[in-house]
């Protein structure tokens, strides 16, 4: 296979500390030549999108941006990042939607610099040819993440504010639990941001919010439910769920849909009989074997103690209404296939049944539309849905990349990434999202830091799914750290990753120079993406569910097999009877290690990967294994971020957030 | 006293069922005296406010607006709120602040007919006389509401597309709660509504979400430092809380504030003694005194039955960071200043304790300024903080009316309004909210349906805290309902109502006809504004709080006395110790009778009233007694609203909101 892979590394932004290993060019050479087995079990052969494109809608011309690029003048050395963000003015969000071929009619400001995009925009640019689709992926991360983020943006403006290529950014919503808890901000860093960067980390258009209110409306929904039917006859319930108004007892249309899936083909609910009347208004939830659950936009250890008939180690949130999100197409009806429970004859009990899909689809109506906001360097970048690749999809929407793609136009580039590793992230956006939205990368841009090759490189095992370094969170690696990669390191690197197939590697300096640091990157990305190449799914969703978790784990992960506790074996066979087998599998696993052991680095093999226990996302359509021990909710540490951020009641500035 | 209140009842809404007894003219009248000596001990004399502004600022001169009103062309029979809202176009949010006179740098767009509006505002507009403020309470309601926001909206739209006085209302944001649950929408009704009514309802500008947010990282905050005080030695806790970077230590400046709180007036961390360490790093907190709770914007049960410590009846949202908002000044202070629960020695521990102030003032930042929205005839509107006059303060902000009184200017009128009855609402709005912003209402709209005198009139006591009736939730009514007011009854209650001492009743017409049904009801209003009165609190500060409890009781709820639980005895000895003594008080008592018993119409005497326990907001500042059994968190229903919430995936149009 012939990679479009471009692996890239920034020198001056990788600093480890004196102590960690570093690895000789043997172990990188293993590394590198590990990195590109998985990318081809993956990918096969990425193809050439444009290509295909242009050979539907030749009469169609390719429009370049009329865009007026915000110009930098970088600082040494870099300030922090709000410091940077604060320091630029961002465009009027309107200007900038003028300039790239929106409608004022398309559009919907939230304050000056963020707005929402209205979906009516992909009817009208139906016909439109779609650009260049740029997949940005990481290397197994150390926990304090590799730059995936900041190479997007870096990219983005190498492209379009120097190259002068249309091109979008799409970007994930960071969730408020990392920006107080660990993490901090997820806008990129240094010169390659998107401002404002505190609009992008807090609040933004709501989504995320959203997003609560709609799960935990269900929430409340099924405990309220449960009280009523085990404090109420049949014929109370079946009163006061369908009340006489006037006189005139009527159905809800969310009601008519659960007679029907009860098969009772009734409209009139004076006909129904006691039997029938008894099916439609007991759900008859099994207390043990609800699987909904409440969330909070925090990372927050208590939820891990209230849910209700969980293992204690998998407790947490479900995110199904924002992998929902993710998906984009058929909202409503995704949101009414959600499985919340088990009645106790084993049916399934569905949001619908609930009597509360509507509801959602009206809580989510603004959340669906895509966020438009910009580069410090005034390009454009979308943000919507939602991180979490460990536990969930990982990836921004497919809305977002849709609506950049028909903007950006035939030649343009729409430059996206996945959470944490390949392993999880690119694996997910492969397997699950281009599934999804028959959507296919035409280049997979690997980032790797210098610092996670020496922490893969020096641990117990080989390194494993390394492609080269770039650019990092450098704040927090100046607190840990005092050495800087040596030239040498960097071009051993870039040497390495070429011999082993790459199709380019390159150094870039977006974090310290902005888009002009990146243009190399920008370069290497555009003569990959002229070259066909082909793209294949790892597996086809009509084989076993069985068979599907093991050919992750296999050919991904690297392990020798799987094995599934009682729980996890009789899970998929309800789900199998259920008729959900041919579903997409979402892995539920450690982002630390290919393994589902977060201390073991490098490539471990010989490994068999425990499935504690599986559950599906019917509403967003995939079953996802749980492996290991791994907790689904992260807690807050000892010193939050949020000691350091503090408003200023006087100039409404922002300190701390970075 | 010549009390400016007018009292009004709209004919052809308030219908009732054919079984409820109708009072008699001799039942009506003692009704309405009662009121009248309520409202007396509530204000003494109204003062005039507009007359010692002129005295101020003689040269200011008042500028009417050059408002464009929209056209209401009002079908019969009424459509559905929904229906009227959608066949309304709205004006574009920023052509609407021009012609009120904002500059286009103090708006802040959320789409096309919502807006956040700017502090700034405030300085610039700083030698502005205020205009007449002007307040809608209502009498004790039936569970479903007398439409007090509906003659807000309809005042309002009389006053400025009709008699074409610059008139502003401030309405609160309502909860989701009720809107999925079984209220419905609060945007009005009719043909005096808030246009868009969907968004109105729904996230609007996402403070309440802000609200939410910054409430749950509070409790994830506690959470997550009882455990690493459970897990870490002191040394450990201390190295992380204060880290070394680059071989520095430092402490942030919240945890400067915490030092010197602790009497600890050092600023090396290398310079603290061992107990100092541990005094620092320990809250120590007790688990059995924890105050502080999650929220979710939804009626739910389920966190009724999570909260730590609380015995069991009392379970549910404290809502101190909306309050807060309410009250709005010193927002950063006041978040600082929050109690979550006691150390085991006995000390509150404040927000700023746990070192979240900071990031709790950053997500609060835009919830701070209030929306602007427009009403159906395009006159503007504020939506700002929250609903909940029973457990919390039930009045929209303090920001929003300043803003409001400063933009209509001297001659102008701004309508808020007041949750619940009198008793509750009115009470709090005097000696919480007036108290808070030093501004002074100059008449008082008291709204009253026949349906709810016929309730009181019809229970087992007399009524109590009715001056009038007037229009209310129709659409629910024609379900209950059958029967319309007599045009015999309407009159007997206006006239009724100026016999009692009120400046005029006057029946109003604003859900069927829009503002223009409610023009005699402005006229009334703009008079009753042009008399001078005086207005008092109902009781000083300074006096104890258990004397603070009582004189509400008696003079307020007509109780005997009340009666303090061991529990609530013991924690008002604790506030007076900690120094809180001095603040007001916020009742949590049931809006659905004036005694502490639900089911207790009319005016009951002789109730001894149980105060179960006492809270304090010291933050929001004040102290909230809970009255019986009153729980601060309802439930759904069996059917709730949500069941016929839906969204058309086409049109994106909502359907079943009402």
């Amino acid at each position: 296979m012939e990679a479009d892979a471009v692996v890239l590394l920034e020198k001056g932004d990788n600093k480890v500390p004196p102590t960690w290993i570093r690895p000789g060019a043997a172990v990188i050479r293993k590394l590198l030549k590990y990195q590109f087995q998985i990318l081809t079990f993956l990918t096969f052969y990425l193809q050439n999108v444009v290509c295909s494109s242009s050979r539907l809608l030749q009469e169609q011309q390719y429009r370049p941006w009329r865009l007026r690029s915000l110009k930098l003048n970088p600082l040494t050395p870099v300030p922090s990042d709000i410091e940077i963000s604060r320091a630029q003015t961002p465009k009027a969000v309107t200007q900038l939607a003028e300039e790239i071929g929106l409608l004022p009619e398309e559009l919907e400001a939230y304050g000056r610099s963020k707005a929402k995009v209205r979906l009516s925009l992909l009817d009208r640019l139906q016909s439109q040819p779609d650009g260049n689709y740029v997949l940005v992926a990481g290397i197994t991360p150390t926990p304090l993440g590799e730059g995936k983020s900041t190479v997007t943006i870096g990219l983005v403006q190498a492209l379009s504010a120097h190259l002068k290529l249309n091109s979008f950014a799409c970007l994930r919503q960071p969730s408020q639990g990392p920006t107080f808890g660990v993490k901090g901000g997820a806008a990129g860093g240094g010169y390659a941001q998107v401002i404002p960067m505190e609009e992008f980390n807090l609040h933004l258009t709501g989504d995320i919010h959203a997003i609560t209110a709609a799960n935990n409306l269900v929430a409340a929904a099924i405990d309220a439910r449960m009280l009523h039917e085990a404090t109420q006859t049949d014929k109370a319930l079946y009163k006061r769920l369908v009340p006489s108004i006037n006189g005139v007892r009527k159905f809800s249309p969310i009601q008519i849909s659960r007679l029907q899936r009860l098969g009772i083909e009734k409209t009139n609910p004076e006909s129904l009989s006691p039997q029938e009347v008894s099916s439609f208004v007991r759900l008859d939830l099994d207390p043990n074997k609800i699987t909904w659950q409440r969330v909070v936009d925090t990372n927050d250890r208590f939820l891990r103690k209230i849910t209700t008939g969980q293992a204690s180690t998998e407790k947490g949130q479900m995110r199904e209404v924002r992998d929902i999100l993710v998906i984009g197409s058929d909202m409503r009806n995704r949101l009414a296939r959600m499985v919340v429970g088990t009645s106790r004859s084993g049916r399934p009990v569905t949001a619908e049944d609930l009597g509360v899909s509507g509801a959602l689809a009206v809580l989510m109506k603004d959340a669906i539309k895509p966020t438009l906001m910009q580069t410090l360097e005034g390009t454009p970048v979308f943000v919507h849905a939602g991180p979490f690749a460990n536990i969930a999809h990982g990836n921004s929407s497919v809305l977002a990349d849709k609506l950049a793609l028909k903007l950006v136009g035939q030649d343009g580039f729409v430059v996206t990434e996945a959470g944490f590793g390949a392993d999880i992230g690119m694996e997910k956006f492969f397997n699950i999202k281009c599934r999804a939205s028959g959507l296919q990368p035409n280049v997979v841009v690997l980032v790797a830091t210098v610092r996670a090759l020496k922490m893969h490189g020096g641990g117990p095992s080989n390194l494993d799914l390394v492609a080269g370094g770039c650019h990092s969170n450098l704040r927090k690696q100046i607190q840990i750290a005092q050495l800087t990669d040596t030239e040498a390191e960097v071009a051993l690197v870039c040497q390495i990753a070429r011999e082993c197939g790459a199709a380019d590697a390159v150094p870039c300096y977006h974090w310290a120079e902005g888009g002009l640091g990146s243009v190399e990157l920008a370069k290497a990305v555009k003569e990959a993406a002229s070259k066909p190449s082909h793209f294949n799914f790892l597996y086809d969703v009509e084989i076993p569910i069985v068979e599907k978790i093991r050919t992750i784990a296999q050919k991904v992960y690297g392990a020798h097999d799987i094995e599934l506790s009682a729980e996890a074996e009789a899970k998929i066979d309800y789900y199998n009877q259920q008729g959900f087998g041919s579903l997409p599998i979402c892995m539920a696993k450690t982002h630390l290690s290919l393994s589902h052991m977060p201390e073991k680095k490098g490539a471990p093999t010989g490994f068999v990967l425990p499935i504690r226990d599986v559950r599906a996302s019917i509403g967003a359509g995939f079953i996802y294994p749980l492996v290991g021990t791994m907790s689904t909710m992260p807690g807050l540490p000892t010193r939050p971020c949020f000691y350091d951020i503090d408003l200023d009641p006087i100039t409404e500035e922002i300190t701390g957030l970075f």
